[in-house]
């Protein structure tokens, strides 16, 4: 029960706050850990979870920088870093504070963040907001942000403009993140209505899924991706075993996305849970790796080496939502299942002509979305209506708001590089630098 | 006399009931840090230092990537993360219990591994396995065997059908691997011989070692590679920085694969241990490194970079066995003379047309062996004999049941592609796409 | 106060020496936390971010073998795993106890290093140098010391002779860094001074930017690089995704940097002091990346991605003087302007022809500079004068004693390759092998 709660919202004293009580459920009490201590564990808890994933940052930088072609590897790393710090300021000018202060259901406060731990003092310490620094609780949550904004980098790839592209990021990890992320993990309706999502199947991965899917469809494909004919051209990645680093590198920022949304380690429960969460984290992904091996084998008679990265990370996406109370074959069923949606979506995907370079749409919306519903098989205060309506609610708004989005953007500054551009290649023409200017190169 | 006992068997709690007590020494007794907060710290170091190995796949992954020919270089991307999940699933199918549960001398007992923290609940927390989270212990162990079957990945480069490597990796990972490291680590009787291997100069590397020895043998050299007038074609790496990456974060990794060995953080006395172990380690390293680059400036009159990558590896897997009883003189010694090995036998290889095509096996096997003796120097509890007797006792096994699985799989699906296939490059026959299909190559 | 004070000396306990106690400041007095539980936290956090740390050194491999051209991309890497060996040898063998042992003023003491952990046995602990592990505590300095030695590796890339590059790295690491280091947070005139410099924008930074600064113009620019017409030949870097990961990882190693500098995790106050260096340094970077967004976009009309890896690193070093005191606004501030300072000055050098190849100049040693001077805004402790005073001093002796170094080594082995190997590229004169032996090139 008390594992569940922790769950619906994503910061203890929010909880506490809920349930009526003006304290914290006291740690000490239970357990022989004081509580100056338990401080120090549940900050550094965040610290060190918090850094693995803000390396998924580079994790995502390598994959989608192998999986362009040549001619715009330099612009994705440049998006890449400028999203990463993008990211970061507007979720300390104005996301933190609309999703986790003040939440009366839909959203929270206008204001900028800054630390706040009244009374941690030389001469003994309370802290009345909750057991662990308010900044690392800050630094935690603001690299979840970054996560989500770079699942939309790569879909759009290879065509639209960064300048575009920036202020997109802006404005989706300022304000469409943080309000719907208000609505669950800030205390808000959804956390109301039972919808849970532990480390953010939903809340990140498949926010940023459907950011990419609305931005793919509205930016349009890539020039002779599709031809009339219904052919499709293969537009295949520059470096694949720099897109391999990269599945590895977010592959072990995972174990912090998921460990570190425990959000305490000052308890044996607590390190139980993240040592079970780092268990089922490792084989959900593991399985999803298999799968894809064994599909692709199966089905094209070899092994395809970008689907195998991409099954890895569906697997990761799906045991995000819930990646504590499965057992281990449970995660390994999730896993699987995860991973063969994103082989079956990849081409899908392409039927509808949606051009997604990366496969992010599969990998972080489909398999989010599983992953989400997945929840019911092991946690017995999920229901398959809670899920689905947060689901829908969460689809819903994303899928509007950043619409409205792209389309405001490409009406006031443009969306996407001229055909001339395009053909050149991003980097010579938005960054004036090749990534890679002296290995002459097959024309693609 | 504690320390070394920890060394022995690799589980505490195996220890315990060795020696007949049915508690654990309790930490608690002999100093200030209460039970639970032990836990924690326990679990966590398992969990820090597991992932640190963990990354260590993502490093064998660029240093093999970096040091086959570009045509094959999406392959090794593949086997790696291939080998990283198969070795994962298996441990926990069948691996680790095989390894450390109800070993009576020779090997554990069949069954799925699944988390056992009978006592740890809210109201208060006695765990009778052990003083940590049982997950965070498999994590740990399970992050060991993915290193074995990375050795065996790198020597066998080039020419290996990838079907039949991951049908060998599945094997050894969950039994070959696991029934070795019953003998010692579970416990079974080289422990009780007194067999000294800290972190695993032996059971890992070593067991890594003989297995990419008797694969190189049995598949054989890579065409062209000897040719019958006893000449030899340099077959070079196609991305050396990548290698040298992968190498720093082989380094990187290592912290976790030797600190995490002192299997506690819930003492004053183990956080020292862990530390010297870093230190040990750092300079082995740095040793190995320095070595290299005096002897192949002085032998070759130039700084060859591979094997100055090489040189540092094997002052790693040389100070492995025993990382924290020696000075750190000693531990410079160690490297030192592990990398000199490295650097005369990898020539020595290619006399005997045995083709490793990263130097894996001069690397993990010989500097291995050589750690592995050197326990001798500063352990007082060894002895040269249980060392040898380990070495050969291993030795012995893994060769002859490496060797009837390569046989086995060769008989019955193939181990190696045709001649065309690896003129070609496995890239294209095996994975269906190119490492870097922009890059117009030089033949080689 | 306390806080204050713990920066202006490294280490604690001589801290304590000085102001006249021969015990810490009792840490368990002020807390609940018992003294063995601080004893595992202080040194489990010198060691987690020691690795972070360590780290960077493949950081700085990874950016600028990305930033050099592709002949000579190997002997970069080359240069790299040799200096961080280097460096860590030196260090143990001289440079520590130089820095921090009986520092009278001026000078450390000559001596190996040793671990020291006098009185932590099983039956109990005390340990009366520090609440922390002496080898965690050497780990955690040494890895500083080899980011020093990179900075200067990345200035003279591409014409300085590998020998000689490592000598004075030996040196460097050996004897001059310890020395100034010695004066500052080895408790000698410096520190005494009131010079403050939380983690090294000066100790550190423009130490090795200095060095940069001297080896750069006495081993002269690139042949070809300047015309005598006052034209300049662009020479661009060969891996722009691989640079883009270095500074990703760069930026990962520097939570390590920074947070690690509070040289403590035992109480409450020390975590939130930690995380709050965690928020700085990350929103530093961040207005350091964007910062060089938005002026290159406003100068060139495009965006210069090498710049912007530069004005991340700017922001970085900027805030590493004070990461603690100043509000996140503030940090943000010190890095828009670190991140100027370097877009600015790095077409400056090229105006005197100093030649820098990856921009480390700007970026370590005029960003340090005013990071150092940026102390005074957010620090009560700091003035002006003292701050300028320390920047003089040590800016001074190194830029004194890294020319005689560097001159010695030209007089005595040749400093630079021969025309006509800097033209063929260093990777086959100084290493004997490509880095990229299969992509044919465009010469450049």
């Amino acid at each position: 029960m008390y594992f569940n709660s922790i769950i619906t919202v994503r910061k203890k004293w929010l909880f506490a706050a809920m349930i009526g009580v003006t304290a914290l459920i006291p740690l000490s009490a239970k357990a022989a850990v004081d509580s100056e201590t338990a401080f120090i564990f549940n900050s550094f808890s965040f610290l060190v979870h918090g850094f693995l994933v803000m390396l998924m940052a580079a994790g995502f930088s390598m994959l989608e920088a192998g999986l362009v072609r040549a001619k715009n590897a330099s612009v994705q790393s440049t998006k890449n870093i400028g999203l990463y710090s993008i990211s970061g300021i507007m979720y300390f000018l104005i996301g933190y504070n609309l999703m986790y202060t003040d939440v009366g259901g839909w959203i929270g406060s206008l204001g900028v963040w800054s630390p706040n731990d009244p009374a941690v003092s030389e001469t003994g310490f309370i802290n009345d907001q909750g057991d662990y620094s308010s900044s690392s609780d800050w630094f935690f949550q603001m690299v979840f942000v970054a996560t989500a904004a770079s699942i939309v980098s790569g879909a759009v790839a290879e065509r639209v403009k960064i300048t575009s592209f920036f202020v997109f990021v802006a404005i989706f990890t300022g304000i469409i993140y943080p309000i719907q992320g208000s609505w669950s993990w800030g205390g808000g309706f959804l956390s109301q209505f039972g919808f849970l999502d532990f480390a953010g199947s939903t809340i990140v991965h498949s926010v940023g899924g459907w950011a990419a899917l609305t931005g793919a469809i509205i930016i349009g494909a890539r020039k002779g991706k599709y031809t009339n004919d219904g052919k499709m051209k293969k537009m295949v990645g520059s470096n694949l075993p720099l897109a391999t680093i990269g599945t590895f590198v977010l592959w072990f920022g995972w174990f912090g996305f998921n460990g570190g949304s425990q959000l305490a380690l000052s308890s044996a429960a607590d390190a139980v849970s993240i040592a079970n969460i780092y268990v089922n984290t490792n084989i959900a992904a593991a399985a999803g790796a298999i799968t894809a091996i064994i599909l692709t084998l199966t089905i094209y008679k070899k092994i395809d080496l970008t689907m195998v990265l991409n099954g890895a990370l569906g697997g990761l996406v799906a045991i995000t939502a819930e990646p504590l109370a499965p057992s281990p074959l449970l995660a390994l069923f999730i896993g699987v299942v995860g991973s063969a949606i994103v082989i079956f979506t990849i081409p899908l995907l392409d039927k509808f002509k949606i051009d997604d370079v990366v496969g992010a749409i599969p990998v972080h919306l489909f398999a989010g979305i599983w992953g989400t519903i997945a929840v019911i098989f092991s946690n017995d205060d999920a229901s398959l209506i809670a899920q689905v309506y947060g689901i829908a609610c969460i689809g819903a708004f994303v899928i509007i708001s950043s619409s409205i989005l792209w389309y405001a953007i490409k009406f006031i500054m443009g969306i996407r590089v001229s055909e001339q551009d395009e053909y050149d290649g991003l980097d010579i023409t938005e960054c004036g630098l090749e990534a890679y200017p002296e290995f002459s190169r097959t024309q693609q």
